[in-house]
């Protein structure tokens, strides 16, 4: 039998060039500027056009662009690796706002002509601004392109055991590091979100909580205090809070050392390798706070990738489920009841 | 206090047409080619050209180029963060055969000033195909810069408690995914050497034999074997063995799943994303080897920023030391006394 797992996650420009083309997807995204398309393509022209001087500024402090590619494509070879056993099985990254963008990838897995297709978002908290983007691009690009191989979707895995114990022994070694300095205060820090996509039923907020606390299940009584914040937040609309920015504030006023979690990052981004270890570093030096310590993403740990493959092999197994308009499978992480894809058109 | 760390590593190319010239670089430095100057350039030329379009298919597997400046900058940001107490810290990548090669870094270093300078090697263990040729580009490129600010160097720490705590969690993990079919082994691989080059007293495989037992020691019974082995062999010398191909081979034949463990590069390189996840993994699912986990590299991982951030602080406590010819000072890893730097002239 011959496997696609589709691995879906933001992209990020590969060099100084790629940046303002970068930026232009991505505002372009009606999942992220929600006003008409005519008004959004000048809004995203304009917007990319401002942003990228500063933004080429924020990549060159990482060597020029980002990380994602190589990091997403070690993912795919660990995972592939770990599902030899049911045959053929080729992982690919499906990036929405960069290459390999949509449709080279539905191209690529179109060629290798799969028996199944399991898409497998690399956002293991559900949102409509990534999750339900990248899954409305594939469709539509899989669609034009008759890929017509059965699909299960994995919608999000907030509580997935593997991915909470990668967490958790990352997080623990954190705050080892940390302690020297005091009681140490985890901040889970999620990127952040226009407070108006939470009203209105985004279970992202929700969903990073439930990731926070499970870590903490498993982490027991660490001697450490905890708290989910979030960051990067841009733009004139009102956040979700508490924001990053200001638990590190809170935490040079308390005098504990931070041990910062990205917890909605499975892989380095610009948001980790630049705001966290640059940006934040800096502010929690100048608020006074004792240490700081930034844990890594999962990435490749072990742990991570073996809850991935247990999702793609759940998702595999499963041949009934809600039949969908379009004729794909979904399925809910195992263990998982509060699954926004269970409800009726909610989430994509 | 101004203090400047230099973080010494290869460097990798940042994009395919990088390629070439990279290996051009690679191959051109006498510490890897042993052959007179005027006919080590002819084959720095000749090699890196006949080498390149392959190479360039090696990167192409992972985005086109090398993840190691990315990963390096965030090393350096977690170091410097660790070390704010002792004044205005900043770490350097200092590439040996990519940008920024040692004479931008010397510049940068110059125009920051810096009090005291850490020359820190991104090589646990040294070798004097790394380590002594990284050291001696810096001293050549130092001098002719006129830098004066009090040196010191730290030359291997392959025992570091830190370091191995790390690389022991990322194991442990490793271990426990491979555990379900079967008992497993874990193949420690290192870069290989050519014989004559161990046998001329480069202390490279010693310790990287002590860094394997270091990590068993902390990992303790853990239920698995263990082999140290060596990887990547090119040209037609005589490597040192055994090597990492003929390991895979031989837990095929005994059907033991591997858990190979990377232990003396300490961030992502080909090496790792192709080598290891790509071409070994195709030979252990040849030889019939029922599960091939690999692990992460310790990376940014908090316990090994950690025990970078002790060996600076050694480093920097320490006045009294070797008076050496340049006024430059050494200090060894603490706990470590087999350092070739003690020795008069053998290291570097």
């Amino acid at each position: 039998m011959r496997i696609a797992i589709a691995l879906f996650n933001l992209g990020g420009p590969d060099g100084p060039d790629a940046v303002e083309p970068f930026l232009f997807n991505l505002f372009s995204d009606p999942a992220i500027i929600r006003v008409p398309g005519f008004l959004r393509r000048f809004l995203a022209r304009t917007i990319s056009r401002r942003r990228a001087p500063k933004a080429r500024g924020i990549y060159a402090r990482i060597g020029g662009g980002s990380p994602l590619l190589p990091n997403t494509l070690a993912q795919t070879h660990a995972l592939e690796e770990r599902l030899r056993d049911l045959g053929e099985v080729r992982a690919f990254p499906v990036m929405r706002y960069w290459h390999p963008m949509t449709p080279e990838a539905v191209r690529d897995i179109a060629q290798f002509a799969p028996d199944r297709i399991v898409l497998l978002p690399l956002y293991p908290q559900f949102s409509t601004t990534t999750t339900a983007s990248s899954l409305d691009a594939w469709r539509e690009e899989a669609a034009r392109a008759g890929l017509a191989a059965p699909m299960r979707t994995l919608c999000c895995y907030p509580v997935q055991p593997g991915f909470i114990e990668a967490l958790a022994a990352l997080v623990r070694d954190g705050v080892e590091a940390a302690r020297a300095k005091g009681r140490p205060r985890i901040l889970f820090s999620a990127h952040g979100l226009p407070e108006k996509v939470v009203k209105a039923g985004d279970p992202y907020q929700w969903q990073v909580e439930q990731t926070a606390a499970a870590a903490m299940r498993v982490l027991g009584d660490i001697g450490a205090d905890h708290v989910v914040c979030y960051q990067s937040r841009v733009g004139p609309l009102k956040w979700i809070g508490p924001s990053t920015e200001d638990e590190i504030a809170r935490a040079g006023k308390d005098g504990v050392p931070v041990v910062v979690v990205p917890l909605a990052f499975v892989s380095e981004h610009s948001e980790t390798l630049v705001e966290l270890d640059i940006e934040y570093a800096e502010l929690a030096h100048e608020a006074g706070v004792p240490a700081y310590v930034r844990v890594p993403t999962v990435s490749t740990h072990p742990a991570f990738i073996d809850g991935l493959a247990t999702l793609a092999r759940a998702a595999l197994a499963r041949d009934t489920a809600d039949p969908l308009p379009d004729g794909e499978r979904r399925i809910c992480a195992p263990g998982w009841s509060g699954c926004p894809c269970r409800g009726p058109g909610k989430a994509a």
